[in-house]
């Protein structure tokens, strides 16, 4: 399996929570819904502690079989099938600030 | 649960090869014996796609048991126990960059 993880930016003029209602309820199941060849998906969200600044709004993973899935769920993003998925990031995120970081998980305890 | 998501550098003068196997073979194995409280412990080795360029080295994720068990392993970091841990981290990463996102999971697609 590999693993998508990207680090995501909250819009300006959105409130922190209508930021993470609109990720979890709305983008979510959209993002579930139509991305091809994902298997699992999972956001994180920061939680509030004192003294920990956070530089990103949230975490989000995204697995997919192998590295030939990942890259045709990149390439299907120039589509016009992609445009509701994009145009729905660009409701709540800054999505020229996505982080991408494409990696293997080594569990170590599982 | 509760999963601290850490963004990790490398030390300067180490190969991507000794600091990946270091950190898999050496830190990983010792990490998961002595930090307290620790559930399940995932590391993420990014792969190389041209083009993709990353800012991390690597991204690890440790899940807790609830905020308190995160909060007491950091409390535990201070003691006298952690140390042969913080002076591995000092063998192969840049302890002063990492990064910590403190998140709860949002599982959409399970």
């Amino acid at each position: 399996m590999i693993k998508l993880i990207a680090l995501i930016y909250k819009k300006p003029g959105l409130s922190d929570e209508e930021f993470y209602k609109y990720w979890k309820e709305k983008h979510g199941p959209l993002a579930a819904k139509i991305i091809p060849g994902l298997r699992r998906y999972v956001q994180n969200h920061p939680v509030k502690i004192p003294g920990l600044k956070y530089e990103a709004d949230g975490l989000v993973e995204l697995w997919f079989d192998d590295l030939d899935a990942y890259k045709s769920s990149r390439a299907w993003r120039q589509s016009d099938e992609a445009k509701p998925l994009l145009d729905d990031e660009d409701k709540f995120m800054v999505r020229d600030r996505i982080t991408r970081y494409v990696v293997e998980e080594h569990v170590i305890i599982n």
